[in-house]
Parts: structure tokens; sequence; C-alpha cells
């Protein structure tokens, strides 16, 4: 019989790899390159691998390569690979032999595993062009048009007949299934959000994402009647244009948000296909006269994305929709897709990743640094693994078990898309399960998909989390997690919302006294951070500490490393030994409550101070005496 | 904070569904079907759901379906949900709910997680049709002809100018990268073949799968020189026939194999290719005058499968060496698809599905009980979903999961694919394994898919476990476990070999005084035993124990339950309890090393008895309470 294991390694002392430039030489290499990888181990006798195997496979066929120790200290050992990127999308992992051989495990994309399990938490390595820099680097602001802001044209638009009118005060009407709910008319339009654009810049907002600006019978609009202009009750093209302008003048982007699973009842396309007109095979007609549908809406018809009349209409080639708002006079900078996850599917049918890679391709034959997100409801595993949507919006990866940890047993916030709200869950189980998702994505996609708290179509997280030092905890992950920020506008005031339509409430702006001044400043010191630290965007992920109410993780990158501490509630001073954290000195950078207190070991101990609520974020002061080689950043 | 969730449930208290009759009205079910898929749950308090809803995906969105509680008794409850089945693969798993929703578990395929995990493990019901039932139920025995039986009109044939004759007594040569490896020609023939049917009558064979009998400059013959034949070397085409006749008489099955990989160098394709004939672009010819090979073996020449010519030639449609070996005068029933993981793939090309489907698609049309069984050295997830192979050589979720439970650490056994020995571990976590690799295949592709203890390509299982009864014990999880068990020719009777080439020893059958009979007539026991009880091959699995040492489990099926229990060393008695094992009283069935005596409950307690390394099988003598309708089964 092999000897024991030894207990558990603090998670400090696990092995560690990722997708950051400290272990990936190269996160986009070309086919046929050959990358190196790295990997970090304890040096603690029992902790450290006698040996190290890069596990890869070759057109799906297992093959192992050596790895060698690069460096080592009293604490650390350095070991490199080099991985030969023979398919578009390349798996690897690690496995670490202990006790001669007697001992085995495997150093996956999730974490260490003492058994031999399938590929499915294997890191990843892709050949395909990674998002465009200003995406990855971006802090997204989130707006419903007709919930955020009206200018003063918008009093002189006379109200269209299928809407029922609201003044800016009015209660948003969500419950059961109110008739009014989608056809209440609040009248934001887009010379009002361009009057606003300082408060975007006061929150750290570098682009701005609105819902469709389409004409659509609804007030959320994606039910569109035409792909071809603005919605006049926006103040059509030209103010639309205008938006573009003045985003674009202060060096930001604009996202559109198309959806490309199903138009309105009122497209002229449907109208078209309903007369038995040559757009009749863009959607599933029925002989019955029946037609299918997104989720049983018979004002939502499903379009046929295998119909090539359609593709070319709508994602494919420089005629398409996709294509012509990414020009003049509006030059949008990517999109966003709604309902990506169903889009091209139906029953037996999928040509999903066809419409993705076609989106994806159309989109960047325009702009070659266009941004494409898909919206995905649920595991995009399958879907962003490199030549397609470049990430999702992660509710699963991110948003479910940051809930899950922050949720107040008492909030009246609803579920998304679950029979029951989420489950209240420990730190140890919140970071397995952010471990498995970005395992499952991979550690690009992840960092390129949108890291939410909620949307126009949840709970706002101020709901969810029941008070302001909550919710800037999850902001606080928000940002300092891989993933880019989303913020919905009204989250950085301290909106509520108990689910999706609730939580379109319009902004406040004429009750400034109702905003929550802290919260919208955390968010500001948070993307300033972001802003500041590119191991925020760029570094890699190692988690430090994943007690019940506490968690702490580092983001490490050769241009200096960040310690993130979160506490949903109030804790005791943790102890965390400073040769596996990395330093022994660190400096604060922000805290969402108050500035944290500057972090020295004392006989090799870095203590985590005691404390409320709230996130606290040190920069190390020195870097660990390992190299990195030049021509590998 | 919710209430923490009660110690860790015995095994046996775990929730369960699986892809077996009682659990799931319809492996293979139409579009649009809606199947009913039944969970059994425990009833104890802290351990019964409240609440338990079916979460599947329609077009990949989520969508939860309420289950009903259908039948309780004082230790189980069963539920029933209604699944639509939308698309041809379709996911679900259960959400459990505890303490009004405040304990949210789920159950998946490889078991019940207490966080969010992504759909990895998701259980999975796919409408393309199953493996033929002759598979399924098949005990399928390896012969690698060169090794296994002379007949007398061998000693007439010349040895081949290629090759280095050996007498069937010599000793295998394997060390190193000996050049006499792949030449030494011991020269079995297929009359000789046809002359030992009886023995394999004897292990319980109802398939015969040879290795290749094209002709090839090698003992192995996957160097194929042509697909228009059977090796002269062998017999030619007519002993074959004889072969094939003989197998069908006795109501058995022949299975070829078939390398759609590659050829060899000497094969007539590649030769027309390298003069640039109309073969030329079947294969990755370079410019260079070099070519895609196999792993860098210059004489394998990699097949591009992406060419219609080659597909028509060798896969798609009447006239395709897939069909035409399935018409007499051959008939053989299927086939073993060599290096399938690696077909049509090479680095940013992959058809690999559509060489699958096209095999399985030709094969059924010629024959419509055909079986196509892909070798997947590897992780097959991706490639068993059902419209492709129907199943593979199930070495990462059979056999590397049993070496590791029985694998003597003195062993001289050499890995296959890995640069270290399988390692040594505890049930536990082999259990573990079996659980997650079923669960990434899917219950019915595991269950269609090769259960293995070793193959031409690897150490025999008895110079791995290193004695007669951890062997038997090996055998008896190969016989009991969910999938088709195939037979190395010659591990019944306890030859060795510690890799690939040195098992490939000639069989003794002049010297029966080698013979283990032991193992000979527990492998035919097993037989029996899988032929006689439907359990051992269409029953569920669920798990009752999973000890370092021991590990036990049910395979349950309207027709009778069956109890296994496996020791890889002597052990102490297990209590079991009666209730959620399922019956108190227990026949036994067979015993690797001796019959068990019956099982009786006493108290409510099923007592497993200590007992020495082998493996014990009993019987339900009763079924439980619940129903099942017969509509479903």
């Amino acid at each position: 019989m092999p000897p024991e294991p030894p207990e558990p390694p603090h998670l400090l002392d696990e092995p560690h790899h990722d997708g950051s430039p400290l272990h990936l030489s190269d996160d986009a290499p070309a086919l046929e390159d050959v990358v190196t990888v790295r990997v970090r181990t304890s040096a603690a006798p029992g902790r450290a691998p006698e040996a190290i195997w890069l596990r890869t496979t070759y057109d799906a066929e297992p093959v192992f390569h050596g790895c060698a120790e690069t460096a080592r200290d009293e604490h650390v050992v350095w070991w490199e690979g080099r991985l030969p990127v023979h398919n578009p999308v390349t798996h690897y992992r690690f496995l670490l032999s202990f006790d001669g051989g007697a001992r085995q495990e495997w150093l996956t994309a999730a974490g260490v595993v003492p058994h031999d399990p399938p590929d499915a938490h294997d890191f990843v390595v892709t050949t395909h062009e990674p998002a465009p820099a200003w995406g990855r680097e971006a802090i997204v602001y989130q707006v419903f048009p007709d919930r955020f802001a009206r200018s003063a044209a918008a009093d002189e638009r006379p109200v269209p007949p299928w809407a029922v009118p609201a003044a800016w005060d009015d209660t948003v009407v969500f419950e059961g299934s109110d008739p009014r709910t989608p056809l209440q008319y609040f009248g934001g339009d887009l010379d009002g959000l361009v009057e606003h654009l300082d408060h975007l810049d006061r929150v750290g907002a570098t682009v701005l994402y609105t819902t469709p600006v389409f004409p659509g019978e609804s007030n959320h609009r994606y039910n569109a009647s035409t792909f071809d202009g603005v919605d006049p009750l926006l103040g059509g093209d030209e103010a639309y244009a205008r938006l573009a302008q003045a985003v674009h003048a202060r060096g930001w982007r604009l996202l559109g948000d198309l959806t490309t699973n199903h138009t309105g009842d009122t497209h002229e396309w449907f109208r078209t296909a309903r007369e038995g007109g040559p757009t009749r095979t863009w959607y599933h007609l029925r002989d019955d006269g029946g037609y299918e549908t997104w989720m049983g809406h018979h004002t939502l018809p499903k379009l046929n994305l295998a119909d090539p009349g359609l593709r070319a209409a709508m994602v494919e080639g420089h005629e398409s929709v996709v294509a012509r708002w990414l020009r003049p006079p509006f030059e949008v900078d990517g999109w966003r897709i709604d309902v990506a996850n169903m889009t091209g599917r139906l029953g037996a049918l999928d040509v999903n990743h066809d419409v993705a890679r076609a989106v994806r391709a159309t989109a960047t034959a325009e702009r070659p640094d266009a941004w494409v997100i898909g919206e995905h409801n649920h595991d995009a595993s399958g879907d962003v693994d490199g030549d397609g949507w470049h990430g999702t919006m992660n509710y699963s990866g991110f948003s479910w078990p940051v809930w899950s940890w922050l949720r107040d047993p008492d909030s009246p916030a609803r579920a998304f898309g679950r029979p029951l709200p989420v489950a209240v869950r420990p730190g140890g189980l919140v970071v397995r399960t952010l471990r498995e998702w970005a395992a499952r994505y991979g550690f690009r996609a992840t960092a390129q998909s949108w890291s939410i708290l909620g949307s126009h179509d949840s709970a706002r997280i101020r709901t969810l989390t029941g008070s302001g030092p909550r919710q800037r905890v999850a902001a606080g992950l928000q940002f300092t997690l891989p993933g880019v920020p989303m913020v919905f506008a009204g989250d950085e005031l301290g909106l509520e919302g108990v689910l999706g339509e609730d939580s379109r409430r319009p902004m406040p702006w004429h009750r400034p006294e109702t905003w929550d001044l802290a919260t919208l400043d955390a968010y500001a010191a948070l993307a300033t951070a972001r802003r500041e630290h590119p191991a925020l965007v760029w570094g890699g992920l190692r988690w430090a500490l994943a007690e019940d109410d506490a968690i702490a993780f580092l983001r490490e990158h050769p241009s200096g490393t960040l310690l993130v501490l979160a506490r949903r509630a109030p804790g005791e001073a943790v102890d965390l030994p400073a040769g596996p954290l990395g330093a022994s000195a660190w400096e604060p950078v922000l805290g969402t409550e108050a500035t944290p207190a500057p972090l020295d070991a004392v006989d090799g101990v870095v203590t985590l101070p005691a404390g409320g609520v709230g996130v606290s974020v040190w920069r190390a002061s020195e870097s660990e005496a390992w190299e990195v080689s030049s021509a590998d950043r």
C-alpha cells in the first residue's frame, strides 16, 4: 500500500497554474507554436512534487512532456514545461508525482485532484484571437434607455398607441403577468443619456452598452420591428449618432444589443414571411399557420439561421445588420448578442457555433477590434472556446456564486430562471463554484466575460444583499476577480428591484438625496483601482483563503501583485504564511468601508486584520525572487 | 445563515437516478417524446427532500419541471418527473430542496453536490439509436491472430521476406526499440482460430473480435497494405469466410478491426498517392515530400478524411470498405475502429464526428444491427453522444480505475500512455473515478462500451494484479459493472505481459498444465451470471460501499437486483441498512473464490461477511414494494 497522503495543504500551498503571464507565455499563440507553461508548487517536504509532467492531447491522443525545475527558495518551487499548440483549442493539465510515484495528483484548472478525472477541467489555450484589449480592460455600464434619462425633446414626442404612459416617478409595474409590464413607457431617450455621460465618468465606465435601440412595440425593444434604424421614440438615427459621437469623443466605446434569435412579430421580415414573401424561410413557419417562438411568446417569432438569406441579412457579410451598425454614422464598437445560447438552436437543428463565428468574423472584418459578447443564461462552456463569442454574460460562473455568498436570507429578491432563490452558501463552496466554472470556460474566456451582479433581467444586487456594505462586497468582488465588470445603471446609487422588470426603475436624477453616495464612491474607487493596477485585468488568480465568511485571493502579475480580502460578516484576524503568499509587506490600495492598514509579516506570518463586512485590497511592496524571462512577458 | 447540512449520508441514503429502466422510461426516445424520470431518495428526516425539480435545457436554456412523490415507505421515497426530449442529446439533473430551500443540492450523474456546478456531469438521454442488443449483451473475446493458434496449413506457408520467424514457444521480443518487435512472426492463422472456438465457448464469449486481418508487413497488421482482402498468411479470404461461417453457426458475432486513421506505407492507396495518382489527396502529403503520420511513424501515413474520394472509398456508402466487409462472404457484424480518437483530426482539421457518423450510418445501412466501437485511449466524452461510435474501449473510465484499485505495487507491469504506473488508490477514490467517467460518457454509452482489463496494447491484468485471486477480482468487476466485458485472449488462462507487445504471447494450447484453471472457471462462471441475470446488462448502478479495500454496489432491474461485493484485501464484516439497500434477503449467485452464504437481515441490518480477496454476488430474494408501471418497462 502506498503511504497515506498528508493532510490537505493550505490553499496557498496548493500547486498552481493559470492563464496569466506569470504562468503562460502566450495566451493567443499561433497553431504549432510552442508556449511555456509554469507551475508554482510548495517547497515544503511532502508538498513538493518530485516530478511534474505536462499532459496535453494531440488530436485527442494524450501526450506527456516532462517539466523542469527552474527556481526554488525555501517556500516555493517553480517548474516549466513546453506545450506544443497542435490544435486550435489545446487542452493540458499536470501530473504531479510524490513518494516515487506511489502518490500521484493532477493539477487541473479547478484545482488539485487525487484521482484520474476526465478532461472537463483541463486548462486550455486557444489560437483564436482574444477580445480586444479595450474590452478586457473595460468597465461596462449598462443602460436601459426607457428608464435612464429624458431629454427635453422627449416631452414633445407623442406617446405611441401601444404604450401605457408613465411619469418618471411612477412605480414600475411588474407583478404577475400584468399586461402593462412591457408597455409602461417612461420615455427615456438617447439625448437624455448624452446629457448624463459625466455620471458614467464618475463611475469609471469606459464602455457604454445600451439594451436595444431598434424600434419595437415595447419598452424593452427586444421585439424589434426593424434593424434598419433607431427608434424615433429614442430620438432616431440622429440622436444615436450624437450619442456615439459623444461616447467616442471621451475615448470610450459603444456596444449595441442585437437579438439574433428572434424578432418582434411586427418586424418587416416577419410580416413579409407571413404573406409568403421571400423571407418566409427566415422563420420557422408551420403549415398550420403557427411558428416557432422564443419560449412560447407569440410576439417573438424565432429566426431560422440555417437559411442563407437570413444569414446574409443578419450576420454574414458587409451588408448584414451586424456589419452595418459598425460603420458611420454610428460606428458601434461591437455587440452584446441577446439569447446567444439559443440562437441557431432548435431541437435537432444546431447552427449556433456557425452563427457565433459569423457574427465574430463579420464584426472583426468591419472593425478589427470589435468585441462580441454572447448572453448565456447558463453553461456557456462549449460556446466560448474562442472562435465565436469572446465571452459571455457570466451569470453562472460569477453572479450566482456571488449571490449565494452574499444573499440576505430575508431578501425579497426573486430567483432568475430557477424555482428557488439561490441558496446561501459558505465561502468554501462558493470558491469551489467559481473555480469549476472558470475551469470550464477557460481562464481567458472568463477574463473576457462580463462579471455581472445583476442586469435588467434579474433582481438588483442591493435588494439581494440587503445592505450597502454587503452590496459593496459584491462590487468589490466584481471589480477584483477575473472578468469585466458590467454595472447595470443605478446599482451604483443603491437602486433596488426584486426581479428583472422591477429592476428597471428610472434613474433618480432629480432626487440626489436618495443616492447612496458611499456605494457610488466605492464603485468609483474600485474602477480607479482596476485602471491603475494591471493585475486586476491581466493578473492570475490564486486563492488564499476560503472560510465560511471570509475569502481572499491574489491577482498576480509581473507588474505587481494585489491581495484581496472579502468578508460577508465581521470576523477575526487570519494568519497567512508569508512565503507561500509571495510577499511579506503589503501596502493598502483601497477598502470598500475604510482604507486598511499596511500588512507586514511577523515571524513569517502575514496577519489579515479582524474586521467587519467589506473588501480590502493591498499591493505587494516587493516582488518575489523568481524571474520571468522578458521574452515571455 | 442557513442550517448546516447534516453529516454526509451513507452511500445508500444518497438520492439516486440512472439511465436504467427503473429510473428512465425510455433510453432511446424519439425527438419531442416526453419520458418519465424517477428519483429514489431516503425517507429519513433531514435526508428526504421537501421538493425536487427536474432541470433540463431547451436549446441550451435552463428549464425546470416539478417532480411529484409517487411512493414512500419508511426508508425510501420515489419521485417522478416528465422530461421533454427537445434536443437529440438532452441534458438533465435534479434540484433537491431541504429546509425550505435554505439547503439546495444537485443530483448529477456523478453524485450529489452541494453547490451549483457546470453541466459537465448532467445526465443525458439521447434520441440516437442504441447499440444492438447483441452488442450490449455480449461477452467479447479479443484475438491477436499471429499469436492465437496455428493450423496445420500454417506450416506450409513460406515466411515472408519482412518477417523474423519465431517458434510458438519462443520468447516475445519487446524491449526497447528492438526492430524485431513488429516483425517477429509466430504464424497463427484463421483456421487455427476456427479449431479453438470451443475454448471461446468455455469462456462464454458471444462475440469474436480479431485485430486486423488485412495484409500488412508486420505481425500486428495495423499497417494495412490493402483493404481488399485477407492476408494470405492468415489463410486468405477463404479462411476468413470459414471463420465467419463457424462463428455465425454458433449464433455468435464477428467484429473486424479497421484503422480509418492511417494505412501502412505499403498500402496501394499510398503508393498511388506518392506517384501523384488520384489518391494523392487521400493523405496529408507535403510539398517537401514528407507526409503526416500516426505519432511520427513514417510507416503509418495518416489519411485525410476531409477528402470526398477517400470518404467514399473508406467509410461512406455501399462500396466503402466499411460496407463491403459486412456483406457475404464474411458478413462481419460490425467494426472496432482503431485510433478512433485521432481519426479525422489533424491540428485545425477536425472531421472526427463526420467520420464516426459516416461509419455508423454506412454500417447500419448494410446491417441494421451493426455495432461500431471506437478505440479511444483517453477521454471520449464528446465522441459517444450517440450518433457515431456506439461506445468506446473504456480504458479511462474502467481499466485505469480498476487498475488503480488492484495493482500490486511491486508489479513489473508498465504504464500504457503515461510516464508513471497507475497509482494505487483506495476504494473511495476509485469509485469517484468510475462515477465521474460514467457521468461524462452517459449511462447508456458506458453500458455499450467495452470494459477491458487490458488489451494487446497494455500490460496483462495478471501481471498488474500479481495474483490469481486479485485478477479474479478484476474480472468480477469487469463482468458486473456496467459495460461489455472484452476479454483479451489468454487473460482467462493467467497469461502475463508487462506491456502491450509482451502481452502478445502465444496461447499455450500445448501446455495445459500452465493454465490457471481457477481463473478460467471464474471467467466462465461470471459469463454465465451475466447471461442469466439481465440486471448485469440492463440494470442500474447504485453504490453501496466504498471503503479502501472493499467496494459494493447494486445492479437494479425490474427482473431482479444483484448485489456485488469486491474485496482487494481481507477485511471485516460490514453492516448495511436493509431498507436503503432495498432487500432483506439475498441468495448467493457466485463467488470468485467460493460461493458466499445467503444474507438475511437481522434487526434491519444486512451484514456483508468478512472475507478474503475476491468478489461475491447475491440476488435479492424479494422485490421492493414500489412499482414500475408496465407501460414504462
